[in-house]
């Protein structure tokens, strides 16, 4: 079934000590759309400037996203560009600017209010509530937010907790909104919070999600030749929410293997500049990587 | 078959958010002994001081650690003291002692040196290579170390590398021996020093292990309830000894079973103080950690 992503879309700079990237397509939607793009049709709710590259928009609609809802407006794209060490870990943030992002007002098409499958990129709380507000009732919904709207807009962002299904997001966000430092004691104060799904991203170490009362854990693929980390953490949420959306069904069963295909898809994304690993993947690809994965945990 | 296991034998003043232990039981060889005890018989080459509690001895016996290597000399033990914050992360060093472990020269009874399961502690490299000269050929030799000798004695740790068939460390000491940013191709460097399997621990995200061309990843056991982290690292190494050691013929197979045994037997370590947890530890115990933990990772 159809999946609905609401969340940035971007030009990024970026330099690591592989190479670097100037005003590549990014933005959180972006690489969300094309790593679920593998597994079913997804739908796109953002805004570009009229500077946006018209090559870009096909990038998206060559994978099927649907682009209606990405919205032009008078101005130029949200703009970010940022440098990694050695370490690959978080990365110095060089320049934002927000641009026409600053004033996002998610606006859906009439036609995607039935759409079944809601992932509400990491945006403001006060947006996110917006677009739940103009869907009919969506079979399952899950979030990604961060640090700041935690610390700045608590309130706002646990009401939207109570109205989603899944939550995707870190450590250090499971801490700051539980106070808890344990992190499978903080994921059970999370679920009370509303979401029965919650999936904790640990990076280079993989993942701990907690679907009803199990616990499933689950490492990282173990990528040698790591060139650009951006957009691992969307890609995964886009290839996790992708295979979900393609089931009829959401049992623990395709929860779990939810994860593995996100963390297939996150490896996949790091091993190239912008979106271009996930461009290239192919069903083959995937489940080729998908069996060398499952032999690697294999005991 | 019987393993020998050459390290410190401490008396620990350790606090963390959870509580503290004043001149607990510890040091590296205690953990290891008392958690490989669960697998095969252990015997310890060590050095405590005239005011070692004679109860402590007791707690080792008890296990069936055999002790005749563990030499007493006048003057006082080996004495540690550190306190963990919060995030149970590396510990802030109170105070360290060396006493007697500042003149350890390990003498191996001559009855140990058939012994065919080695591990060498995390001491001097020189000392590492003067346990192996007492040795007659042992069938498997694993080794533990630290930045400290990586980068003051490297030259007589690498000469240790070319005899070992394990080695056992974490990400860090992978990046200082190898130069390498990347663990996976840190290891296979590491591997063409010496050992053909090397074992990376990665606290509370769990290890990834080469074994000759295959990696084994496995997630940590998810404990909720960490009271002391002292100890965690060689109890791990201590019950993954323990497994290969009771095992006639070590295969891939066995050496992947016994990863999960030792972050099973490391994962109790944490629920309590110096070795109290681990005393208590029965084969039925860690069988139903082993069941539950297979579960979590299972998709």
């Amino acid at each position: 079934m159809s999946l609905l992503v609401v969340g940035s879309v971007a030009l990024d700079t970026v330099y690591t000590p592989k190479g670097e990237i100037v005003e590549g397509l990014g933005g959180s939607a972006t690489y969300f759309s094309v790593s679920a793009s593998h597994f079913t049709p997804v739908h796109i709710v953002g805004i570009v400037g009229t500077d946006f590259p018209k090559e870009h928009i096909n990038r998206l609609t060559v994978k099927g996203v649907d682009i209606e809802g990405l919205c032009t407006k008078d101005g130029k794209t949200f703009r970010w560009s940022g440098r990694y060490d050695e370490s690959f870990a978080d990365p110095q943030t060089l320049d934002t600017q927000l641009n026409v992002f600053a004033d996002f007002s998610p606006q859906l098409p009439h036609r995607y209010r039935e759409i079944p499958f809601l992932f509400l990129g990491n945006i403001h709380p006060a947006l996110q509530l917006q677009v739940l507000e103009q869907m009919d009732k969506p079979k399952f919904i899950a979030l990604d937010t961060m640090n700041f709207w935690i610390e700045r807009e608590r309130k706002l962002l646990l009401e939207v907790f109570k109205k989603i299904d899944m939550a995707v997001i870190n450590e250090l966000e499971v801490r700051m909104l539980t106070g808890l430092r344990s992190i499978p004691a903080g994921m059970k104060k999370i679920q009370q919070l509303g979401p029965k799904i919650v999936v904790v991203k640990r990076g280079a170490y993989g993942s701990i999600t907690l679907i009803e009362n199990e616990l499933f854990l689950l490492a990282a693929y173990p990528t040698e030749n790591v060139i650009d980390p951006t957009g691992a953490g969307d890609s995964f949420a886009g290839g996790m929410m992708g295979y979900i959306a393609h089931h009829r069904k959401i049992t623990p069963k395709v929860l779990r293997n939810a994860v593995v295909y996100g963390t297939i898809i996150g490896s996949f994304c790091v091993e190239g500049f912008s979106i271009h690993r996930l461009e290239e993947l192919n069903a083959e690809t995937i489940e080729k990587r998908l069996v060398k994965f499952r032999e690697m945990m294999n005991f």
